[in-house]
């Protein structure tokens, strides 16, 4: 890292194109003067943060309505980073167009079928609009901008209207209010949290990944480190480890900081019980 | 239901189109002879075996890579049906394309865009080859047979080469050979299940849902009933409840029956402690 004064500008990587919900997340996590280095996989944003590239990543770790990202989880278990921070997105789909276009000029609907999916009552309403599957959400408002299309249009952010010059022509188009997804945002253990409070207040989640053996009662066992302590536990999850039929990973997210008591002595009862314990970050919740 | 002898041919609905791997999923727990309804959302299949248009639904429940699929659980809680049996489906992408068309002729690539980022090492070894984002796997072989491509195949299911009499140019092109989703095969309480075996003998799972206040200790007290009965938890998550901030859904899964005097003391115990448990089906591991 330089020795120059604090970046004002920190950079960011995330998956998707410009405009994708992981680059609002980046935005509601680290402010507009975010500059963002969109990447093609998960894996890659990992890569770059590692490598130094980046200041920063972003990452959606799960969905209301899809779970767990466990690919991301399972990145997280591979790199050394840390939690520093999460935000909640809600995914809105909004009609996007060139400017210009009206919405009764419309007869072609491009974006990524997952989305299109997500929007099922907006185009039972409108039969006279055909479905065009593109390969990302933002990419698809780039393309119609792009092109000079004056019968199309796109179902994407609102921050990729922004960002490519388009108008959205109505808003909120997607079925279900309740798609929500969670992300993390990530830094190099060497490097300083963005967010320097007090770490003892109230209003901080810890996050960690442990494995027990399968036998009966060890999950309840481990649950004791916590319920003896009277730590609230709000996510618990179970994965089956790849390659060791009866053993398991527990992603559990936790009510409490690192720097209280209560918790390192919950971390440390816990260790006894594991076969393995990492504390992937602390962070406001 | 009829009162005819019993079907030799079970209609079973799914998700997506024919060729989809819940398609392949289907055939595994239903057999060969089984007849399928392609529906367009989730809930469509559950509607369809509600009113009685097909025998069986067939649903994704959890994928290795991508988490539990919380939108069927939902329709799990508000349906009133019963697992009876799952099956795991490793997911195998396959390069497609009409017979006498060679690997050599291959310019553009057709597919769902997940599918498509799941090969991207098969796109990185052959940049020769267009990424053409289309709705759906199956759809894309169907596509390009119709079509009459010459210069084009699609990714998906050997399935779906099957149905479309398409050919496979490229078995498993996948780069994560890991990616695995876990499907169940449901029925309504008032149909008996497909297969009567012994419901006492070992390999049974039994899957449960469950609710408890967010108070510090109470998972771990649901917990105890199946810890201090000696009963393995393969499967545990938690989810938020919409619109109860404190409150939390509990997916469970067992191994063990409903049969089994030492499982349904355990589920009394747990009732006691949950204000709601749902038992959701009890099937062959």
């Amino acid at each position: 890292m330089s020795t120059r004064k604090k970046q004002t500008s920190p950079r960011a990587a995330f998956q998707g194109e410009p405009g994708a919900f992981s680059h609002q997340a980046a935005l509601d996590l680290l402010g507009p003067a975010v500059v963002v280095q969109p990447c093609t996989r998960f894996e890659d944003v990992f890569v770059a943060l590692r490598d130094g590239q980046v200041d920063a990543a972003v990452i959606p770790i799960e969905n209301t309505l899809h779970g767990s990202v466990h690919e991301n989880y399972d990145h997280l278990l591979h790199f050394d980073f840390r939690i520093v921070a999460e935000t909640n997105v809600r995914i809105v789909h909004n009609l996007i167009a060139r400017p210009g276009v009206r919405f009764k000029d419309v007869k072609h609907v491009f974006s990524h079928p997952v989305a299109i999916n997500q929007c099922l009552d907006f185009f039972a309403a409108n039969p006279q609009i055909q479905r065009e599957p593109f390969y990302d959400t933002a990419g698809s408002v780039k393309m119609v901008v792009a092109e000079g299309l004056r019968d199309a249009a796109a179902i994407a952010s609102a921050v990729s209207a922004e960002i490519y010059g388009a108008k959205i022509l109505k808003r909120s188009i997607e079925d279900d209010r309740q798609n929500i997804t969670r992300f993390f945002l990530l830094r190099r253990p060497d490097q300083p949290a963005f967010v320097l409070a007090d770490q003892a207040k109230k209003g901080w989640k810890t996050s960690l990944v442990f494995t027990v053996r399968n036998i009966p009662g060890s999950l309840f066992r481990a649950l004791s480190a916590f319920a003896l302590r009277d730590i609230s536990i709000i996510k618990i999850e179970s994965r089956p480890l790849r390659g060791r039929p009866w053993e398991y990973l527990f992603y559990l997210d936790l009510i409490g900081s690192t720097a209280e008591q209560r918790v390192q002595r919950a971390l440390a009862h816990l260790q006894e019980l594991a076969d393995m314990l990492r504390v992937l970050g602390c962070y406001r919740a």
